[in-house]
């Protein structure tokens, strides 16, 4: 559990340096075999691509990282629940476990919304944990979007 | 409506060329202002990416092209209706129009599966039409899973 709160933290901080850039802070970081093979942050912004969520990111690098495209066996850690683009990517990736911060009910796609992992044309769900370090990622996007205001 | 027809016959010499390339056959392509801005065909394999899809290449470049992560106004041509993570991608980007060919009832995401854009976490749903070239598409798709038998 500690180890857990660990890749979490690490997360967290990919968040918070997101957020320092101009991005909606969130962070995500992909752990394979104890270790993590790949960090990310929020980059829409600076890529200019809508499909630069942190977990997109982190599932690419993690892939170019290990050589394979699909991520049997690794496990995601991500500060927000996953929306429904991120949430499908995650199932395509073979994450095997996906750990989660803050739940997401207007834009979350796990537990939320369209549920991805409970339907028949999901093939692969992997197990989700949910809730862990759910305060400091919800704390940083509440603080976020009232700076903006 | 020639037009349209059109613009799908490009996605699909897209997706010819990524089947040739050994990639699953689909293509996409946007369009915006009347002219085609990006193509893409399927890259999984030569990425190493299972983000790689068409329609995410095809937002990913015509982004760049126009130079804004919002392809307001822009209309997406693929050949196969977008899975789930694709469908969120071209809600994401507020696609105005999607114009898909065959129907994927064990993947697809639009008028199957979660249907995303009839979802209350949807905040943007394109216009959709669906069945343009379907039967090349479908045919294209039919052989490549057939030699690789």
């Amino acid at each position: 559990m500690a180890q857990t709160n660990g890749f979490m933290a690490a997360a967290l901080d990919e968040a918070r340096a997101a957020g320092e850039r101009g991005e909606v802070p969130i962070g995500a970081v992909v752990v394979s075999d104890g270790a993590i093979v790949a960090r990310a942050g929020n980059e829409t912004r600076a890529l200019n691509d809508i499909t630069a969520h942190a977990e997109i990111l982190a599932i690419r690098r993690a892939a170019a990282a290990i050589g394979d495209e699909r991520l049997t066996g690794a496990d995601l850690y991500v500060t927000l629940e996953p929306c429904t683009m991120c949430a499908a990517a995650i199932s395509f990736a073979r994450i095997r476990r996906l750990y989660y911060g803050a739940e997401d009910p207007k834009g979350g796609g796990v537990d939320n919304g369209v549920r991805f992992y409970a339907q028949p044309t999901c093939h692969h769900a992997p197990e989700v944990y949910a809730g862990i370090g759910e305060t400091s990622s919800a704390d940083l996007l509440k603080r976020f979007f009232q700076s903006r205001r």
